[in-house]
């Protein structure tokens, strides 16, 4: 059976969104159809620059993207205020959704995507790369072994970016109106999924930001941290920050095993990506070195992640479209909990940094 | 000018001071004298079971071996409930002195050790053996290097071991009249210099101990974490554990460079040392790798690091027995910082995790 190519239509001409159209480009099931801007010369011109099929439909406005019915598919690199917005009317419009990261302002936003979406019938995953990497897949056979990892018991994530003075002041990533929640919302996001995936998504029950958090003159948050505590004694700790030198770490510990990757967010290079398993090391009988050593372990990347992504996007799509599927439920009800413990990050900060309760 | 040899005794005969003995043998300034245990069999069995000279002296009681004036200096491992006892008599005694982290139950503690330490004119350091790898020094390096690693912004650290079930009904670091402290008196201790080693040993302003922490039935800490907050907005979170799997790990994060070791409290082998440096890293143009690449550094390291600790112990002992210098103020200086931030995380979990100002 041959695999139905999915039609993508691009709404923004973000940076990020150059990158996707070249995983579009490259996944086998997924076709570059289409592009928005509100210009159409700014379309035109990202299209040209970005390999675009010499046939692709340009467009000088998100709404008449929308309004092709040959799309299936959307892409949406927009400013996270703008999601309700667009990811609703692409919903209406029976366009399936893959929406860059943070999904919403916060849950209550991401929950009336989630109802256009379930209404229209179409699917929605956002945009988190790294979550289709294979090392990915291959860290959580480590992590979900009990042999060799044994129960998760902590989670440590980072993510941080020096940014520049121009970004610090000019980025929609520390504009109030556009992309409000800050480094929590952009960096902070990685560290939050991170800490869910190595969790297998049980939600913590508590949340508690760490003082020390930095906000911009407008209150748009620069780094903050938090400590995240489930009912079973799991403790995480997350940082995110635009502060300090980039460092993407997830050491994830367990009563047999460790795992521990530098790189999660983006691998240092693209064909291939490693992390360390650690398993029932102890000290030697001197205390004097480790038995047994760490084991590095690299894992062979035929495809970007972010091609990945897009394959898997496409695949669910083309289930529905070729064979009548319900939408996948698995990709939103993870973008959900990320959401829902940002916000509870958000919320302890703004409390004070006491500890809040996460609602389900 | 041929280096004093340091004549060592050893009081008790704890696992660790095994390795210390052989340490002793290794470091060239150092001579393995005697030892004392409360029984003499127990010590002359220590001496043959740890290839002591075969003229050293054998005695059946610490105060004995103080009362030895061949003696020069002593290393202590006795459980830390006893150290204010045996170091201030060893003070008093004029012997100099090795003792065992944690150096006390309390600063309180130390402060007596201290001062029966300056009264006497004694050298004192804590065997806090990583301090002396010489691949500590090159960390060091890296994180003094304005340009390569700028200011320090962010500090994790981490020590846990998974304990069995003897170690954690029966190990005198479970025991409240004993090592009284538990995991933080000894795996917390590491996290807590090794956060103060990167800070350049600058005290913390404020510590809050992070929720989740896990005691036995008698109060001994067997899990705990804390973040560490300074003046300048630096923000360290530390964490160990007698109950996860063996993880020792510090990343240090500046405005400029991110260090990270894996190893840091034993090197994963005796020869050799490895740290990771990186330095003005980005994601390459399309976000698909870095640019450049961390770089993994190794140390040869020609004497073990705790054969490092003794001789650079015994050189301060040569140079006030030899030339009639004072005892040196660095070491026991970060002994009592470690120390005070140690009591200050003690605070904060006795005081239902709230924070707890460090007071110098």
């Amino acid at each position: 059976m041959a695999e139905t190519l999915i039609r993508f239509g691009i709404i923004g001409c973000a940076e990020i969104a150059r990158k996707v159209s070249r995983a579009i480009t490259l996944a086998p099931n997924a076709h570059l159809y289409a592009v928005a801007s509100r210009s159409v010369e700014k379309a035109a011109a990202f299209a040209k620059a970005n390999n675009f099929p010499s046939d692709a439909k340009i467009y000088g406005s998100y709404e008449s993207l929308l309004d092709d019915p040959l799309v299936d598919a959307v892409y949406v690199p927009l400013p996270t205020s703008l999601h309700v917005k667009w990811a609703c009317l692409a919903a209406q419009k029976k366009k399936h959704i893959l929406l860059e990261k943070p999904v919403g302002l916060n849950v209550a936003e991401f929950d009336e995507i989630l109802r256009a979406c379930e209404a229209n019938g179409v699917q929605i995953m956002d945009g988190t790369m790294w979550m289709h990497n294979p090392r990915t897949q291959k860290m959580r056979e480590f992590l979900s072994d009990k042999e060799r990892f044994g129960e998760l018991r902590t989670i440590h994530s980072t993510f941080t970016l020096a940014a520049d003075e121009d970004f610090l002041k000019n980025d929609i990533r520390v504009k109030p109106d556009l992309d409000g929640l800050g480094a929590l919302g952009d960096a902070g996001w990685y560290t939050i999924r991170a800490t869910l995936w190595a969790a297998d998504y049980e939600l913590p029950k508590t949340v508690i930001a760490l003082r020390g958090s930095v906000l911009n003159e407008a209150g748009v948050i620069l780094a903050c941290g938090a400590s995240l505590h489930w009912e079973d004694g799991k403790v995480a700790v997350l940082h995110c920050s635009f502060l300090t030198h980039l460092t993407t770490f997830v050491t994830a510990i367990g009563t047999k095993g460790t795992l521990h990757v530098d790189d999660f967010i983006i691998p240092f290079t693209e064909k291939e990506a490693s992390y360390t398993a650690t398993s029932k090391a102890w000290f030697n009988e001197l205390v004097t070195g480790w038995v047994p050593l760490p084991s590095q372990n690299t894992v062979f990347v035929d495809l970007p992640q972010e091609a990945c992504m897009v394959r898997e996007f496409a695949r669910l799509v083309g289930n529905i479209k070729a064979h009548g599927a319900k939408p996948d439920q698995t990709w939103p009800t993870r973008s959900r909990k990320t959401q829902l413990v940002l916000d509870a990050i958000k919320t302890s900060i703004e409390k004070g940094f006491e500890p809040v309760e996460i609602a389900n």
